[in-house]
Protein backbone atom coordinates (compact mmCIF):
# COMPACT_ATOMS: atom_id res chain seq x y z
CA UNK A 1 0.00 0.00 0.00
CA UNK A 2 1.11 3.55 -0.95
CA UNK A 3 1.71 6.32 1.29
CA UNK A 4 -1.03 8.24 -0.15
CA UNK A 5 -3.43 5.53 -0.15
CA UNK A 6 -3.22 4.78 3.87
CA UNK A 7 -3.36 8.40 4.35
CA UNK A 8 -6.75 8.64 2.50
CA UNK A 9 -7.65 5.48 4.94
CA UNK A 10 -7.07 7.47 7.96
CA UNK A 11 -8.98 10.42 6.54
CA UNK A 12 -11.76 8.51 5.76
CA UNK A 13 -11.97 6.59 9.25
CA UNK A 14 -11.73 10.06 10.22
CA UNK A 15 -15.00 10.92 8.90
CA UNK A 16 -16.54 7.80 9.97
CA UNK A 17 -16.24 8.79 13.20
CA UNK A 18 -17.54 12.10 12.94
CA UNK A 19 -20.32 11.10 11.27
CA UNK A 20 -20.89 8.37 14.10
CA UNK A 21 -21.21 5.71 11.17
CA UNK A 22 -20.70 2.68 13.19
CA UNK A 23 -21.80 0.41 10.55
CA UNK A 24 -18.95 1.43 8.51
CA UNK A 25 -16.26 1.06 11.64
CA UNK A 26 -15.17 -2.34 10.29
CA UNK A 27 -14.06 -1.15 7.00
CA UNK A 28 -11.23 0.67 8.96
CA UNK A 29 -10.59 -1.04 12.16
CA UNK A 30 -9.46 -4.88 12.76
CA UNK A 31 -11.23 -7.58 14.65
CA UNK A 32 -8.19 -7.56 16.68
CA UNK A 33 -7.53 -3.96 17.11
CA UNK A 34 -5.50 -3.79 20.14
CA UNK A 35 -5.62 -0.01 21.97
CA UNK A 36 -2.37 0.92 24.27
CA UNK A 37 -1.54 -2.43 25.02
CA UNK A 38 -5.22 -3.45 25.38
CA UNK A 39 -6.75 -6.38 23.48
CA UNK A 40 -10.01 -4.61 22.78
CA UNK A 41 -11.45 -5.91 19.49
CA UNK A 42 -13.76 -4.35 17.21
CA UNK A 43 -16.58 -4.77 19.52
CA UNK A 44 -14.45 -3.17 22.98
CA UNK A 45 -13.32 -0.10 20.62
CA UNK A 46 -16.78 0.59 19.42
CA UNK A 47 -17.82 0.58 22.99
CA UNK A 48 -14.67 2.96 23.70
CA UNK A 49 -16.21 5.47 20.78
CA UNK A 50 -19.76 5.61 22.45
CA UNK A 51 -18.68 5.86 25.63
CA UNK A 52 -16.41 8.85 24.71
CA UNK A 53 -19.26 10.30 22.84
CA UNK A 54 -21.55 10.00 26.16
CA UNK A 55 -19.48 12.16 28.00
CA UNK A 56 -18.70 14.42 25.18
CA UNK A 57 -21.84 14.82 22.57
CA UNK A 58 -20.46 17.53 20.46
CA UNK A 59 -16.87 15.48 20.33
CA UNK A 60 -15.47 16.06 16.44
CA UNK A 61 -12.12 14.67 15.28
CA UNK A 62 -10.11 17.14 13.85
CA UNK A 63 -6.56 16.39 12.04
CA UNK A 64 -3.99 19.01 12.94
CA UNK A 65 -1.16 17.09 11.84
CA UNK A 66 -0.85 13.55 10.05
CA UNK A 67 2.52 11.62 9.31
CA UNK A 68 2.42 8.65 7.54
CA UNK A 69 5.06 5.82 6.70
CA UNK A 70 3.53 2.56 5.99
CA UNK A 71 2.38 0.72 7.74
CA UNK A 72 2.13 3.19 10.39
CA UNK A 73 -0.19 6.41 10.58
CA UNK A 74 0.70 9.31 13.33
CA UNK A 75 -1.75 11.65 13.85
CA UNK A 76 -2.35 14.98 16.01
CA UNK A 77 -6.05 15.32 16.67
CA UNK A 78 -7.39 18.60 17.83
CA UNK A 79 -10.72 19.05 20.15
CA UNK A 80 -12.53 21.93 21.04
CA UNK A 81 -15.54 20.04 22.82
CA UNK A 82 -17.83 20.49 26.44
CA UNK A 83 -17.36 17.16 28.18
CA UNK A 84 -20.42 16.75 29.93
CA UNK A 85 -19.39 15.51 33.31
CA UNK A 86 -16.18 13.75 34.01
CA UNK A 87 -13.31 13.56 31.59
CA UNK A 88 -10.23 11.78 32.07
CA UNK A 89 -11.31 11.71 35.77
CA UNK A 90 -11.66 15.68 35.62
CA UNK A 91 -14.52 17.34 36.42
CA UNK A 92 -15.25 19.36 33.40
CA UNK A 93 -18.78 19.95 34.34
CA UNK A 94 -19.65 20.82 30.60
CA UNK A 95 -17.05 23.44 30.34
CA UNK A 96 -15.56 24.31 27.01
CA UNK A 97 -11.52 23.10 26.91
CA UNK A 98 -9.40 22.82 23.75
CA UNK A 99 -6.88 19.94 23.85
CA UNK A 100 -4.95 17.72 22.08
CA UNK A 101 -4.30 14.18 21.30
CA UNK A 102 -1.09 12.38 19.28
CA UNK A 103 -1.56 9.14 18.49
CA UNK A 104 -0.35 6.42 16.58
CA UNK A 105 -1.54 3.65 14.31
CA UNK A 106 -0.57 0.93 12.92
CA UNK A 107 -2.21 -0.69 9.63
CA UNK A 108 -2.30 -4.18 8.29
CA UNK A 109 -4.53 -5.40 5.30
CA UNK A 110 -5.70 -1.22 5.31
CA UNK A 111 -7.63 -1.80 8.72
CA UNK A 112 -5.99 -0.36 12.18
CA UNK A 113 -4.34 -3.33 14.27
CA UNK A 114 -2.70 -1.56 17.24
CA UNK A 115 -3.07 2.01 18.27
CA UNK A 116 -1.19 4.40 20.96
CA UNK A 117 -2.76 7.25 22.00
CA UNK A 118 -1.75 9.89 24.54
CA UNK A 119 -4.87 12.43 25.20
CA UNK A 120 -3.41 16.15 26.71
CA UNK A 121 -4.83 15.87 29.91
CA UNK A 122 -2.64 18.56 31.66
CA UNK A 123 -3.52 21.09 29.00
CA UNK A 124 -7.21 20.30 30.27
CA UNK A 125 -6.13 20.94 33.77
CA UNK A 126 -4.16 24.23 33.34
CA UNK A 127 -7.69 25.42 31.56
CA UNK A 128 -9.71 24.23 34.86
CA UNK A 129 -7.77 25.72 36.85
CA UNK A 130 -8.46 29.27 35.23
CA UNK B 1 16.12 14.89 2.28
CA UNK B 2 14.82 11.61 1.94
CA UNK B 3 12.79 9.21 4.35
CA UNK B 4 16.08 7.09 5.52
CA UNK B 5 18.47 10.28 6.02
CA UNK B 6 15.94 12.20 7.99
CA UNK B 7 15.37 9.09 10.59
CA UNK B 8 18.72 8.77 10.57
CA UNK B 9 19.35 12.38 11.51
CA UNK B 10 16.53 11.70 14.29
CA UNK B 11 18.11 8.70 16.04
CA UNK B 12 21.54 10.64 15.80
CA UNK B 13 19.53 13.37 18.05
CA UNK B 14 18.43 11.07 20.87
CA UNK B 15 21.63 9.35 21.03
CA UNK B 16 22.90 13.13 21.29
CA UNK B 17 20.07 13.90 24.00
CA UNK B 18 21.44 10.16 25.81
CA UNK B 19 25.12 11.45 25.71
CA UNK B 20 23.98 14.71 27.26
CA UNK B 21 26.25 16.32 24.46
CA UNK B 22 24.68 19.69 24.72
CA UNK B 23 27.66 20.96 22.48
CA UNK B 24 26.15 19.32 19.40
CA UNK B 25 22.34 20.04 20.13
CA UNK B 26 22.44 23.34 17.78
CA UNK B 27 23.43 20.28 15.06
CA UNK B 28 19.36 19.12 15.45
CA UNK B 29 17.78 21.92 16.82
CA UNK B 30 17.08 25.43 15.26
CA UNK B 31 18.28 28.62 16.66
CA UNK B 32 14.43 29.32 16.02
CA UNK B 33 12.78 26.42 17.93
CA UNK B 34 9.15 26.14 18.84
CA UNK B 35 8.11 23.56 21.20
CA UNK B 36 3.87 22.96 22.48
CA UNK B 37 3.77 26.66 20.79
CA UNK B 38 6.25 28.44 22.47
CA UNK B 39 9.01 30.18 21.39
CA UNK B 40 11.85 28.77 23.17
CA UNK B 41 15.00 28.80 21.08
CA UNK B 42 17.79 26.96 20.94
CA UNK B 43 19.05 28.25 24.38
CA UNK B 44 15.28 27.87 25.63
CA UNK B 45 15.22 24.39 24.64
CA UNK B 46 18.58 23.42 26.05
CA UNK B 47 17.34 25.37 29.46
CA UNK B 48 14.22 22.22 29.36
CA UNK B 49 16.34 19.79 28.90
CA UNK B 50 18.95 20.61 31.24
CA UNK B 51 15.89 20.92 34.17
CA UNK B 52 14.19 17.65 32.97
CA UNK B 53 17.54 16.05 33.29
CA UNK B 54 17.67 18.28 37.16
CA UNK B 55 14.22 16.39 38.01
CA UNK B 56 15.49 12.85 36.57
CA UNK B 57 18.93 12.19 36.44
CA UNK B 58 18.74 8.54 35.11
CA UNK B 59 16.35 10.00 32.07
CA UNK B 60 17.17 8.02 28.89
CA UNK B 61 15.30 8.57 25.64
CA UNK B 62 13.88 5.13 23.82
CA UNK B 63 12.70 5.17 20.55
CA UNK B 64 9.98 2.85 20.71
CA UNK B 65 7.65 3.99 17.79
CA UNK B 66 9.37 6.39 14.60
CA UNK B 67 7.18 7.49 11.53
CA UNK B 68 8.86 9.43 9.05
CA UNK B 69 7.58 11.47 6.00
CA UNK B 70 9.67 14.27 5.49
CA UNK B 71 9.67 17.07 7.00
CA UNK B 72 8.16 15.58 10.01
CA UNK B 73 8.91 12.86 12.31
CA UNK B 74 6.87 11.56 14.78
CA UNK B 75 8.03 9.44 17.82
CA UNK B 76 6.58 7.61 20.39
CA UNK B 77 9.88 7.56 23.25
CA UNK B 78 9.41 5.32 26.22
CA UNK B 79 11.05 6.51 29.63
CA UNK B 80 11.90 4.02 32.46
CA UNK B 81 13.37 6.35 35.53
CA UNK B 82 13.18 7.58 38.82
CA UNK B 83 11.81 11.62 38.89
CA UNK B 84 13.61 13.10 42.37
CA UNK B 85 10.84 14.68 43.70
CA UNK B 86 7.89 16.23 41.15
CA UNK B 87 7.52 15.67 37.80
CA UNK B 88 4.64 17.56 35.80
CA UNK B 89 2.98 18.31 39.08
CA UNK B 90 3.06 14.85 40.57
CA UNK B 91 5.12 14.09 43.52
CA UNK B 92 6.76 10.94 42.25
CA UNK B 93 9.70 11.73 44.89
CA UNK B 94 12.35 9.20 43.62
CA UNK B 95 9.93 6.66 43.20
CA UNK B 96 10.55 4.46 39.60
CA UNK B 97 7.65 4.71 36.83
CA UNK B 98 7.62 4.24 33.02
CA UNK B 99 5.91 6.20 30.85
CA UNK B 100 5.62 7.50 27.05
CA UNK B 101 5.89 10.36 25.20
CA UNK B 102 3.91 10.89 21.64
CA UNK B 103 5.89 13.69 19.81
CA UNK B 104 5.59 15.32 16.41
CA UNK B 105 8.88 16.94 15.23
CA UNK B 106 9.05 19.27 11.56
CA UNK B 107 12.46 19.62 10.29
CA UNK B 108 13.85 22.30 8.50
CA UNK B 109 17.31 22.08 6.58
CA UNK B 110 17.91 19.41 8.43
CA UNK B 111 16.97 20.66 12.09
CA UNK B 112 14.60 20.74 14.44
CA UNK B 113 11.83 23.64 13.89
CA UNK B 114 8.33 22.80 15.59
CA UNK B 115 7.91 20.50 18.22
CA UNK B 116 4.42 18.77 19.45
CA UNK B 117 4.68 16.64 22.49
CA UNK B 118 2.41 15.16 24.85
CA UNK B 119 3.87 12.91 27.69
CA UNK B 120 1.64 10.20 29.17
CA UNK B 121 0.80 11.91 32.49
CA UNK B 122 -2.04 9.83 33.18
CA UNK B 123 -0.31 6.84 33.19
CA UNK B 124 2.16 7.97 35.60
CA UNK B 125 -0.57 8.96 38.16
CA UNK B 126 -2.02 5.21 37.99
CA UNK B 127 1.19 4.16 39.24
CA UNK B 128 1.63 6.58 41.57
CA UNK B 129 -1.76 5.18 43.09
CA UNK B 130 -0.76 1.60 43.48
Amino acid sequence: MNNPGLSGIYRDYIACLNRRDWQNLARFVSEEVVHNGRRFGLSGYLDMLIEDLEQIPDLHFSIQLLVCEPPHVAARLAFDCTPKDTFLGLGVNGRRVSFAENVFYRFQAGKIVEVWSIIDKAAIETQLER
